[in-house]
Protein backbone atom coordinates (compact mmCIF):
# COMPACT_ATOMS: atom_id res chain seq x y z
CA UNK A 1 0.00 0.00 0.00
CA UNK A 2 0.66 3.34 -0.38
CA UNK A 3 2.39 5.56 2.49
CA UNK A 4 -0.56 7.25 4.13
CA UNK A 5 1.64 10.30 4.48
CA UNK A 6 1.40 10.59 0.56
CA UNK A 7 -1.99 11.22 1.10
CA UNK A 8 -3.49 14.21 0.04
CA UNK A 9 -7.33 15.67 0.23
CA UNK A 10 -8.36 17.50 -3.13
CA UNK A 11 -10.56 19.75 -1.55
CA UNK A 12 -13.26 18.91 -4.70
CA UNK A 13 -13.57 15.95 -3.07
CA UNK A 14 -15.63 18.52 -0.03
CA UNK A 15 -17.34 20.57 -2.39
CA UNK A 16 -19.46 22.25 0.23
CA UNK A 17 -16.65 23.38 2.46
CA UNK A 18 -14.67 26.33 2.44
CA UNK A 19 -10.67 25.88 2.54
CA UNK A 20 -10.33 26.27 6.72
CA UNK A 21 -12.86 23.88 7.09
CA UNK A 22 -11.31 21.83 4.56
CA UNK A 23 -8.00 22.71 6.52
CA UNK A 24 -9.21 21.69 9.66
CA UNK A 25 -10.46 18.38 8.42
CA UNK A 26 -7.50 17.24 7.14
CA UNK A 27 -5.64 17.88 10.52
CA UNK A 28 -8.55 16.42 12.55
CA UNK A 29 -8.07 13.09 10.07
CA UNK A 30 -4.25 13.27 9.74
CA UNK A 31 -4.08 14.05 6.34
CA UNK A 32 -0.88 15.84 5.62
CA UNK A 33 -1.59 17.48 2.33
CA UNK A 34 -4.05 19.18 0.84
CA UNK A 35 -4.77 20.43 -2.56
CA UNK A 36 -7.30 23.72 -2.97
CA UNK A 37 -9.32 25.40 -5.95
CA UNK A 38 -9.51 28.28 -6.82
CA UNK A 39 -13.19 29.52 -6.47
CA UNK A 40 -12.60 28.35 -2.87
CA UNK A 41 -9.37 30.32 -2.71
CA UNK A 42 -10.88 33.51 -3.99
CA UNK A 43 -13.70 32.78 -1.63
CA UNK A 44 -11.48 32.57 1.65
CA UNK A 45 -9.30 35.61 0.23
CA UNK A 46 -5.75 34.25 -0.87
CA UNK A 47 -3.95 35.60 2.63
CA UNK A 48 -6.10 33.77 4.86
CA UNK A 49 -5.71 30.57 3.04
CA UNK A 50 -2.07 30.99 3.17
CA UNK A 51 -2.00 31.14 6.88
CA UNK A 52 -4.30 28.65 6.83
CA UNK A 53 -2.41 26.01 5.41
CA UNK A 54 0.92 27.43 7.14
CA UNK A 55 -1.00 27.04 10.58
CA UNK A 56 -2.00 23.87 10.17
CA UNK A 57 1.78 22.65 9.00
CA UNK A 58 -0.31 20.99 5.66
CA UNK A 59 1.84 20.42 2.35
CA UNK A 60 -0.22 22.38 -0.69
CA UNK A 61 -0.48 19.34 -3.30
CA UNK A 62 -1.52 21.41 -6.22
CA UNK A 63 -3.81 24.33 -6.54
CA UNK A 64 -6.20 23.55 -9.28
CA UNK A 65 -7.06 24.68 -11.93
CA UNK A 66 -5.39 27.41 -14.87
CA UNK A 67 -5.73 26.31 -18.32
CA UNK A 68 -9.49 27.11 -20.50
CA UNK A 69 -6.66 28.75 -23.01
CA UNK A 70 -8.71 28.25 -26.31
CA UNK A 71 -11.50 31.19 -27.13
CA UNK A 72 -12.53 32.74 -30.10
CA UNK A 73 -10.87 36.13 -29.99
CA UNK A 74 -7.24 37.23 -29.09
CA UNK A 75 -9.12 39.83 -26.41
CA UNK A 76 -10.87 36.66 -24.89
CA UNK A 77 -7.46 34.44 -25.04
CA UNK A 78 -5.48 37.26 -23.37
CA UNK A 79 -8.06 37.63 -20.93
CA UNK A 80 -7.35 33.82 -20.17
CA UNK A 81 -3.91 34.40 -20.04
CA UNK A 82 -4.11 36.54 -16.98
CA UNK A 83 -6.39 34.85 -15.06
CA UNK A 84 -3.99 32.14 -15.50
CA UNK A 85 -1.01 34.51 -14.35
CA UNK A 86 -3.20 35.22 -11.28
CA UNK A 87 -3.15 31.13 -10.80
CA UNK A 88 0.40 31.31 -10.93
CA UNK A 89 0.41 33.88 -8.26
CA UNK A 90 -1.95 31.75 -5.94
CA UNK A 91 -0.02 28.25 -6.83
CA UNK A 92 3.50 30.33 -5.96
CA UNK A 93 1.85 31.84 -2.60
CA UNK A 94 0.72 28.43 -1.37
CA UNK A 95 3.86 26.72 -2.22
CA UNK A 96 2.07 24.37 -3.94
CA UNK A 97 3.69 21.90 -5.96
CA UNK A 98 2.40 22.56 -9.41
CA UNK A 99 -0.86 24.17 -10.38
CA UNK A 100 -3.06 22.25 -12.40
CA UNK A 101 -3.73 22.92 -16.01
CA UNK A 102 -6.64 21.89 -17.29
CA UNK A 103 -6.17 23.13 -20.59
CA UNK A 104 -9.81 23.85 -22.15
CA UNK A 105 -11.80 21.94 -24.72
CA UNK A 106 -13.07 22.33 -28.69
CA UNK A 107 -16.45 22.83 -28.47
CA UNK A 108 -15.83 27.11 -29.09
CA UNK A 109 -13.18 27.01 -31.77
CA UNK A 110 -12.36 23.83 -33.41
CA UNK A 111 -10.42 20.88 -32.42
CA UNK A 112 -7.52 21.96 -34.37
CA UNK A 113 -7.94 25.68 -33.67
CA UNK A 114 -8.24 24.26 -29.79
CA UNK A 115 -5.26 22.54 -29.90
CA UNK A 116 -2.60 24.97 -31.21
CA UNK A 117 -4.28 28.01 -28.60
CA UNK A 118 -2.94 25.49 -25.99
CA UNK A 119 -0.14 25.04 -26.95
CA UNK A 120 0.44 28.90 -27.34
CA UNK A 121 -1.29 29.43 -24.08
CA UNK A 122 1.76 27.29 -22.30
CA UNK A 123 4.29 29.44 -24.11
CA UNK A 124 3.20 32.19 -22.56
CA UNK A 125 2.80 31.30 -19.53
CA UNK A 126 5.77 29.47 -19.07
CA UNK A 127 8.25 32.60 -18.67
CA UNK A 128 5.68 33.60 -15.80
CA UNK A 129 5.56 30.51 -14.34
CA UNK A 130 9.07 29.98 -14.32
CA UNK A 131 9.65 33.34 -13.04
CA UNK A 132 7.37 32.72 -9.96
CA UNK A 133 9.24 29.55 -9.67
CA UNK A 134 5.77 27.45 -9.93
CA UNK A 135 5.55 24.48 -12.08
CA UNK A 136 2.85 23.69 -14.55
CA UNK A 137 1.24 20.07 -14.58
CA UNK A 138 -0.73 19.37 -17.68
CA UNK A 139 -3.84 17.13 -17.07
CA UNK A 140 -4.38 14.89 -19.61
CA UNK A 141 -8.95 14.57 -19.14
CA UNK A 142 -11.05 11.63 -20.21
CA UNK A 143 -12.19 12.00 -24.16
CA UNK A 144 -15.37 12.78 -22.74
CA UNK A 145 -14.27 16.02 -22.31
CA UNK A 146 -13.06 16.84 -25.76
CA UNK A 147 -15.59 19.27 -26.50
CA UNK A 148 -15.82 21.46 -23.40
CA UNK A 149 -12.84 20.76 -21.00
CA UNK A 150 -9.81 20.01 -22.62
CA UNK A 151 -8.17 19.12 -26.06
CA UNK A 152 -5.64 16.69 -24.08
CA UNK A 153 -6.51 13.47 -23.73
CA UNK A 154 -4.12 11.10 -23.41
CA UNK A 155 -0.49 11.06 -21.47
CA UNK A 156 1.46 10.77 -24.45
CA UNK A 157 -0.24 14.28 -26.05
CA UNK A 158 0.37 15.77 -22.94
CA UNK A 159 3.95 14.47 -22.88
CA UNK A 160 4.61 15.77 -26.26
CA UNK A 161 3.07 19.30 -24.94
CA UNK A 162 5.35 19.20 -22.12
CA UNK A 163 8.84 18.41 -24.25
CA UNK A 164 8.96 21.22 -25.44
CA UNK A 165 10.17 22.67 -22.04
CA UNK A 166 12.83 22.12 -18.83
CA UNK A 167 11.35 19.12 -17.08
CA UNK A 168 11.10 21.03 -14.11
CA UNK A 169 9.17 23.84 -15.27
CA UNK A 170 6.31 21.66 -17.60
CA UNK A 171 5.04 18.61 -16.44
CA UNK A 172 2.23 15.94 -16.17
CA UNK A 173 -0.56 15.45 -13.79
CA UNK A 174 -2.01 11.53 -13.85
CA UNK A 175 -5.25 10.93 -12.58
CA UNK A 176 -6.63 7.76 -13.04
CA UNK A 177 -10.11 8.48 -13.70
CA UNK A 178 -8.65 9.97 -17.02
CA UNK A 179 -6.09 7.33 -18.15
CA UNK A 180 -7.16 3.80 -17.10
CA UNK A 181 -9.09 3.34 -20.22
CA UNK A 182 -6.02 3.85 -22.66
CA UNK A 183 -4.50 0.80 -23.75
CA UNK A 184 -1.01 2.74 -23.59
CA UNK A 185 -1.47 3.55 -19.79
CA UNK A 186 1.46 1.64 -18.66
CA UNK A 187 4.59 2.80 -21.33
CA UNK A 188 3.25 6.05 -21.23
CA UNK A 189 3.47 6.18 -17.44
CA UNK A 190 6.81 5.21 -17.50
CA UNK A 191 7.43 7.45 -19.90
CA UNK A 192 6.38 10.44 -18.25
CA UNK A 193 9.51 9.69 -15.73
CA UNK A 194 11.19 13.00 -14.65
CA UNK A 195 7.91 15.49 -15.79
CA UNK A 196 5.47 13.65 -12.96
CA UNK A 197 3.75 16.45 -10.97
CA UNK A 198 1.23 14.95 -9.41
CA UNK A 199 -1.45 11.61 -8.68
CA UNK A 200 -5.12 11.79 -8.67
CA UNK A 201 -6.99 8.46 -7.29
CA UNK A 202 -10.65 8.27 -7.57
CA UNK A 203 -13.20 5.44 -9.54
CA UNK A 204 -14.83 4.50 -12.44
CA UNK A 205 -18.50 3.43 -11.76
CA UNK A 206 -20.44 0.84 -13.50
CA UNK A 207 -22.22 1.99 -14.55
CA UNK A 208 -21.40 5.77 -14.53
CA UNK A 209 -24.26 7.78 -13.41
CA UNK A 210 -23.24 11.15 -14.76
CA UNK A 211 -20.66 12.52 -17.46
CA UNK A 212 -19.52 15.11 -14.61
CA UNK A 213 -20.49 13.83 -11.32
CA UNK A 214 -20.25 10.16 -11.60
CA UNK A 215 -16.86 9.36 -10.08
CA UNK A 216 -16.66 6.94 -6.95
CA UNK A 217 -14.38 6.07 -3.71
CA UNK A 218 -11.55 4.18 -4.66
CA UNK A 219 -12.63 0.51 -4.30
CA UNK A 220 -16.17 1.27 -5.78
CA UNK A 221 -15.47 0.97 -9.35
CA UNK A 222 -13.50 -0.72 -12.13
CA UNK A 223 -10.59 0.98 -11.63
CA UNK A 224 -6.99 -0.90 -10.91
CA UNK A 225 -5.89 2.27 -8.57
CA UNK A 226 -3.09 -0.08 -7.03
CA UNK A 227 -1.68 -0.98 -9.91
CA UNK A 228 -1.82 2.07 -12.09
CA UNK A 229 -0.01 4.08 -8.60
CA UNK A 230 2.67 1.10 -8.90
CA UNK A 231 3.30 2.15 -11.77
CA UNK A 232 3.45 5.95 -11.35
CA UNK A 233 6.27 5.02 -8.31
CA UNK A 234 8.05 3.15 -10.50
CA UNK A 235 8.63 6.18 -13.03
CA UNK A 236 9.80 7.94 -10.16
CA UNK A 237 6.93 9.68 -8.68
CA UNK A 238 7.13 9.73 -4.77
CA UNK A 239 4.96 13.08 -4.27
CA UNK A 240 0.98 13.24 -2.64
CA UNK A 241 -1.78 11.25 -3.88
CA UNK A 242 -4.64 13.30 -4.11
CA UNK A 243 -8.17 11.96 -4.06
CA UNK A 244 -10.48 14.05 -6.40
CA UNK A 245 -13.39 13.00 -6.26
CA UNK A 246 -16.75 14.82 -8.04
CA UNK A 247 -19.78 13.14 -6.56
CA UNK A 248 -23.26 14.33 -5.59
CA UNK A 249 -23.55 11.81 -3.23
CA UNK A 250 -20.75 12.31 -1.53
CA UNK A 251 -20.90 15.83 -1.40
CA UNK A 252 -24.03 15.54 0.66
CA UNK A 253 -22.49 13.15 3.20
CA UNK A 254 -21.13 13.96 5.92
CA UNK A 255 -17.86 15.28 5.64
CA UNK A 256 -16.11 13.77 8.16
CA UNK A 257 -17.53 10.36 7.28
CA UNK A 258 -16.38 10.99 4.04
CA UNK A 259 -12.41 11.53 5.19
CA UNK A 260 -12.47 8.22 7.35
CA UNK A 261 -14.03 5.96 4.74
CA UNK A 262 -11.26 7.96 2.47
CA UNK A 263 -8.42 7.50 4.10
CA UNK A 264 -9.41 3.76 5.30
CA UNK A 265 -10.24 2.89 1.12
CA UNK A 266 -6.67 4.61 0.15
CA UNK A 267 -5.26 2.29 2.56
CA UNK A 268 -7.04 -1.15 0.68
CA UNK A 269 -6.51 0.08 -2.43
CA UNK A 270 -4.06 2.47 -3.10
CA UNK B 1 -20.27 16.01 -50.55
CA UNK B 2 -20.17 12.40 -50.53
CA UNK B 3 -22.57 10.98 -53.41
CA UNK B 4 -25.88 10.42 -51.95
CA UNK B 5 -25.79 6.52 -53.59
CA UNK B 6 -22.98 5.96 -49.86
CA UNK B 7 -25.70 6.47 -48.06
CA UNK B 8 -27.10 3.77 -45.31
CA UNK B 9 -29.67 4.13 -42.79
CA UNK B 10 -28.53 2.30 -39.41
CA UNK B 11 -31.78 0.72 -38.74
CA UNK B 12 -31.03 2.57 -34.61
CA UNK B 13 -31.71 5.80 -35.83
CA UNK B 14 -35.20 4.63 -35.98
CA UNK B 15 -35.38 2.20 -33.47
CA UNK B 16 -38.61 2.00 -33.05
CA UNK B 17 -39.23 0.77 -36.50
CA UNK B 18 -39.14 -3.18 -37.41
CA UNK B 19 -37.01 -3.87 -40.58
CA UNK B 20 -39.91 -3.82 -43.26
CA UNK B 21 -40.93 -0.72 -41.93
CA UNK B 22 -37.17 0.99 -42.12
CA UNK B 23 -36.68 -1.07 -45.41
CA UNK B 24 -40.05 0.73 -46.83
CA UNK B 25 -38.88 4.16 -45.65
CA UNK B 26 -35.78 3.80 -47.21
CA UNK B 27 -36.76 2.76 -50.52
CA UNK B 28 -39.31 6.08 -49.68
CA UNK B 29 -36.31 8.43 -49.47
CA UNK B 30 -33.81 7.00 -52.25
CA UNK B 31 -31.39 5.87 -49.59
CA UNK B 32 -29.69 2.92 -51.03
CA UNK B 33 -28.58 0.75 -48.34
CA UNK B 34 -29.58 -0.46 -44.27
CA UNK B 35 -27.54 -1.92 -41.68
CA UNK B 36 -29.76 -4.53 -39.59
CA UNK B 37 -29.76 -4.91 -36.01
CA UNK B 38 -30.05 -8.46 -34.80
CA UNK B 39 -32.23 -7.80 -32.03
CA UNK B 40 -35.14 -6.49 -34.86
CA UNK B 41 -33.75 -9.32 -37.36
CA UNK B 42 -34.87 -11.99 -34.47
CA UNK B 43 -38.36 -9.94 -34.40
CA UNK B 44 -39.09 -10.51 -37.91
CA UNK B 45 -36.95 -13.70 -38.79
CA UNK B 46 -34.00 -14.08 -40.88
CA UNK B 47 -35.94 -15.64 -43.98
CA UNK B 48 -38.25 -12.48 -43.99
CA UNK B 49 -35.39 -9.95 -43.38
CA UNK B 50 -33.97 -11.51 -46.62
CA UNK B 51 -36.43 -11.34 -48.84
CA UNK B 52 -37.51 -7.81 -47.75
CA UNK B 53 -34.04 -5.99 -48.47
CA UNK B 54 -33.72 -7.64 -51.85
CA UNK B 55 -37.34 -7.64 -52.72
CA UNK B 56 -36.50 -3.54 -51.99
CA UNK B 57 -32.97 -3.94 -53.84
CA UNK B 58 -31.12 -2.91 -50.87
CA UNK B 59 -27.58 -3.14 -50.14
CA UNK B 60 -27.04 -4.37 -46.44
CA UNK B 61 -23.94 -2.48 -45.71
CA UNK B 62 -23.79 -4.26 -41.66
CA UNK B 63 -25.18 -6.58 -39.47
CA UNK B 64 -24.91 -4.52 -35.88
CA UNK B 65 -23.44 -6.54 -33.74
CA UNK B 66 -21.07 -9.42 -32.52
CA UNK B 67 -18.63 -9.50 -30.06
CA UNK B 68 -19.21 -9.07 -26.22
CA UNK B 69 -16.58 -11.55 -25.65
CA UNK B 70 -15.26 -11.16 -22.08
CA UNK B 71 -17.56 -13.25 -19.22
CA UNK B 72 -15.82 -14.74 -16.41
CA UNK B 73 -16.67 -18.66 -17.05
CA UNK B 74 -15.46 -20.53 -19.79
CA UNK B 75 -18.84 -21.96 -20.02
CA UNK B 76 -20.57 -18.65 -20.92
CA UNK B 77 -17.39 -17.69 -23.17
CA UNK B 78 -18.44 -20.56 -24.72
CA UNK B 79 -22.14 -19.21 -25.03
CA UNK B 80 -21.26 -15.77 -26.36
CA UNK B 81 -18.91 -17.61 -29.12
CA UNK B 82 -22.13 -19.59 -30.21
CA UNK B 83 -24.11 -16.39 -30.79
CA UNK B 84 -21.53 -14.90 -32.89
CA UNK B 85 -21.54 -18.09 -35.04
CA UNK B 86 -25.48 -17.39 -35.67
CA UNK B 87 -23.97 -13.54 -36.10
CA UNK B 88 -21.78 -14.71 -38.56
CA UNK B 89 -24.82 -17.06 -40.16
CA UNK B 90 -27.22 -13.63 -40.58
CA UNK B 91 -24.23 -11.40 -41.78
CA UNK B 92 -23.84 -14.29 -44.59
CA UNK B 93 -27.47 -14.64 -45.41
CA UNK B 94 -28.58 -11.20 -45.85
CA UNK B 95 -24.85 -10.69 -47.83
CA UNK B 96 -23.65 -7.96 -45.69
CA UNK B 97 -20.56 -5.99 -45.65
CA UNK B 98 -19.44 -7.35 -42.70
CA UNK B 99 -20.37 -8.16 -39.42
CA UNK B 100 -19.54 -5.50 -36.97
CA UNK B 101 -17.69 -6.45 -33.92
CA UNK B 102 -18.66 -4.24 -30.02
CA UNK B 103 -16.44 -6.67 -28.46
CA UNK B 104 -17.49 -6.36 -24.97
CA UNK B 105 -16.07 -4.35 -21.96
CA UNK B 106 -13.40 -4.67 -18.86
CA UNK B 107 -16.20 -4.46 -15.80
CA UNK B 108 -16.98 -7.74 -15.32
CA UNK B 109 -13.39 -9.65 -15.49
CA UNK B 110 -11.14 -6.41 -15.46
CA UNK B 111 -9.64 -4.68 -18.56
CA UNK B 112 -6.45 -7.26 -19.10
CA UNK B 113 -8.13 -10.24 -19.12
CA UNK B 114 -11.03 -8.49 -20.61
CA UNK B 115 -8.40 -7.55 -23.76
CA UNK B 116 -7.25 -11.37 -23.68
CA UNK B 117 -10.43 -12.87 -24.26
CA UNK B 118 -11.49 -10.26 -27.24
CA UNK B 119 -8.21 -11.15 -29.04
CA UNK B 120 -9.02 -15.45 -28.09
CA UNK B 121 -12.78 -14.73 -29.07
CA UNK B 122 -12.00 -13.16 -32.53
CA UNK B 123 -9.08 -16.01 -32.96
CA UNK B 124 -12.05 -17.96 -32.16
CA UNK B 125 -14.59 -16.37 -34.09
CA UNK B 126 -12.36 -15.91 -37.60
CA UNK B 127 -12.13 -19.14 -38.92
CA UNK B 128 -16.19 -19.57 -38.89
CA UNK B 129 -16.29 -16.35 -40.65
CA UNK B 130 -14.01 -16.85 -43.23
CA UNK B 131 -15.83 -20.24 -43.75
CA UNK B 132 -19.23 -18.26 -44.58
CA UNK B 133 -17.47 -15.34 -46.55
CA UNK B 134 -18.24 -12.58 -43.43
CA UNK B 135 -15.75 -10.24 -43.00
CA UNK B 136 -15.30 -9.50 -39.16
CA UNK B 137 -15.24 -5.39 -39.07
CA UNK B 138 -13.85 -4.32 -35.45
CA UNK B 139 -15.53 -1.13 -34.05
CA UNK B 140 -13.36 1.06 -31.89
CA UNK B 141 -16.03 2.42 -29.14
CA UNK B 142 -15.06 5.55 -27.08
CA UNK B 143 -13.18 5.41 -24.21
CA UNK B 144 -16.65 6.41 -22.02
CA UNK B 145 -17.96 2.72 -22.89
CA UNK B 146 -14.32 0.53 -22.06
CA UNK B 147 -16.39 -0.54 -18.80
CA UNK B 148 -19.29 -2.39 -20.05
CA UNK B 149 -18.84 -2.16 -24.03
CA UNK B 150 -15.70 -2.19 -25.65
CA UNK B 151 -12.26 -2.43 -24.26
CA UNK B 152 -10.99 -1.60 -27.87
CA UNK B 153 -11.48 2.54 -27.80
CA UNK B 154 -8.69 3.62 -30.23
CA UNK B 155 -8.26 2.98 -33.77
CA UNK B 156 -4.60 1.76 -33.23
CA UNK B 157 -5.74 -0.59 -31.15
CA UNK B 158 -8.34 -2.26 -33.24
CA UNK B 159 -6.00 -2.22 -36.29
CA UNK B 160 -2.97 -4.18 -34.51
CA UNK B 161 -5.94 -6.82 -33.63
CA UNK B 162 -6.80 -6.69 -37.00
CA UNK B 163 -3.27 -7.72 -38.26
CA UNK B 164 -3.03 -10.82 -37.33
CA UNK B 165 -5.66 -11.93 -39.81
CA UNK B 166 -5.84 -11.37 -44.03
CA UNK B 167 -7.07 -7.41 -44.49
CA UNK B 168 -10.27 -9.10 -46.42
CA UNK B 169 -10.96 -10.99 -43.44
CA UNK B 170 -10.67 -8.63 -40.42
CA UNK B 171 -11.06 -5.11 -40.59
CA UNK B 172 -11.92 -1.92 -38.65
CA UNK B 173 -15.56 -0.36 -38.59
CA UNK B 174 -14.89 3.18 -38.01
CA UNK B 175 -17.68 5.92 -36.56
CA UNK B 176 -16.79 9.40 -36.03
CA UNK B 177 -18.62 9.72 -32.32
CA UNK B 178 -15.92 6.94 -31.49
CA UNK B 179 -12.84 8.23 -32.68
CA UNK B 180 -13.22 12.10 -33.39
CA UNK B 181 -11.10 13.12 -29.75
CA UNK B 182 -8.51 10.74 -30.97
CA UNK B 183 -5.23 12.97 -31.39
CA UNK B 184 -4.20 10.75 -33.70
CA UNK B 185 -7.20 10.02 -35.42
CA UNK B 186 -5.76 11.17 -39.03
CA UNK B 187 -2.36 8.94 -39.20
CA UNK B 188 -4.35 6.10 -37.81
CA UNK B 189 -7.07 6.38 -40.83
CA UNK B 190 -4.34 6.88 -43.12
CA UNK B 191 -3.16 3.35 -41.52
CA UNK B 192 -6.17 1.72 -41.73
CA UNK B 193 -6.18 1.64 -45.74
CA UNK B 194 -7.17 -1.83 -47.18
CA UNK B 195 -8.86 -3.04 -43.87
CA UNK B 196 -12.09 0.03 -43.49
CA UNK B 197 -15.19 -2.53 -43.56
CA UNK B 198 -17.21 0.44 -42.35
CA UNK B 199 -18.08 4.62 -41.74
CA UNK B 200 -20.47 6.13 -39.42
CA UNK B 201 -21.15 9.13 -39.31
CA UNK B 202 -23.52 11.29 -36.45
CA UNK B 203 -22.30 14.27 -34.09
CA UNK B 204 -21.08 14.58 -30.26
CA UNK B 205 -23.44 17.35 -28.84
CA UNK B 206 -22.43 20.03 -27.18
CA UNK B 207 -23.19 19.36 -23.47
CA UNK B 208 -23.29 15.70 -23.90
CA UNK B 209 -27.01 15.06 -22.87
CA UNK B 210 -26.18 11.30 -22.46
CA UNK B 211 -23.50 9.07 -21.85
CA UNK B 212 -25.63 6.23 -24.55
CA UNK B 213 -28.37 8.24 -25.72
CA UNK B 214 -26.59 11.56 -26.56
CA UNK B 215 -25.88 11.36 -29.93
CA UNK B 216 -26.98 13.91 -32.36
CA UNK B 217 -27.50 14.30 -35.96
CA UNK B 218 -24.45 15.59 -38.25
CA UNK B 219 -24.19 19.38 -38.25
CA UNK B 220 -25.68 19.57 -34.71
CA UNK B 221 -22.26 19.14 -32.47
CA UNK B 222 -18.62 19.41 -33.13
CA UNK B 223 -17.70 16.34 -34.78
CA UNK B 224 -15.83 17.39 -38.56
CA UNK B 225 -17.71 14.78 -40.30
CA UNK B 226 -16.25 15.99 -43.94
CA UNK B 227 -13.03 16.02 -42.66
CA UNK B 228 -12.89 12.85 -41.42
CA UNK B 229 -15.19 11.62 -44.24
CA UNK B 230 -12.80 12.75 -46.89
CA UNK B 231 -9.65 11.23 -44.61
CA UNK B 232 -11.27 7.72 -44.70
CA UNK B 233 -11.61 8.54 -49.14
CA UNK B 234 -7.81 9.05 -48.81
CA UNK B 235 -7.62 5.80 -47.09
CA UNK B 236 -9.26 3.75 -50.18
CA UNK B 237 -12.72 3.48 -48.43
CA UNK B 238 -15.30 4.05 -51.20
CA UNK B 239 -18.25 2.11 -49.28
CA UNK B 240 -21.84 2.86 -47.88
CA UNK B 241 -21.49 5.69 -44.57
CA UNK B 242 -24.16 4.46 -42.31
CA UNK B 243 -26.06 7.50 -40.07
CA UNK B 244 -25.80 5.63 -36.98
CA UNK B 245 -27.77 7.46 -34.12
CA UNK B 246 -28.93 7.02 -30.91
CA UNK B 247 -30.83 9.33 -29.84
CA UNK B 248 -34.16 9.31 -27.61
CA UNK B 249 -35.35 12.78 -28.97
CA UNK B 250 -35.21 11.27 -32.85
CA UNK B 251 -36.34 8.08 -31.56
CA UNK B 252 -39.47 10.16 -30.34
CA UNK B 253 -39.92 12.41 -34.09
CA UNK B 254 -41.65 10.67 -37.09
CA UNK B 255 -39.22 8.51 -39.01
CA UNK B 256 -39.67 10.35 -42.16
CA UNK B 257 -39.05 14.01 -40.56
CA UNK B 258 -36.00 12.18 -39.20
CA UNK B 259 -35.43 10.92 -42.89
CA UNK B 260 -35.88 13.82 -44.33
CA UNK B 261 -33.46 15.70 -42.24
CA UNK B 262 -31.16 12.96 -42.59
CA UNK B 263 -30.72 12.90 -46.54
CA UNK B 264 -30.47 17.20 -46.38
CA UNK B 265 -27.60 16.53 -43.31
CA UNK B 266 -25.62 14.16 -44.85
CA UNK B 267 -25.55 16.17 -48.33
CA UNK B 268 -24.63 19.30 -45.99
CA UNK B 269 -22.20 17.66 -43.70
CA UNK B 270 -20.97 14.68 -45.04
Amino acid sequence: MAEINRLSLNQITLANWSVSHAVEACVRHGIPSIALWRHKIEEAGLASCVRSVKDAGLHVSSVCRGGMFPSATAASRQKNLEDNYRAVDEAGALGADCLVLVVGGGAEVGLVDARKMVADGVAALAPYARQHGVKLGLEPLHPMYAAERSVLVTIGQALELASAYAPHEVGVVLDVFHIWWDPQVFPMIAQSQGRIYGFHVSDWLVPLPDLLLGRGMMGDGIIDNRMLRLAVDRAGYDGPIEVEIFNRVIWDTDPDQVLQQMVARFIAFV
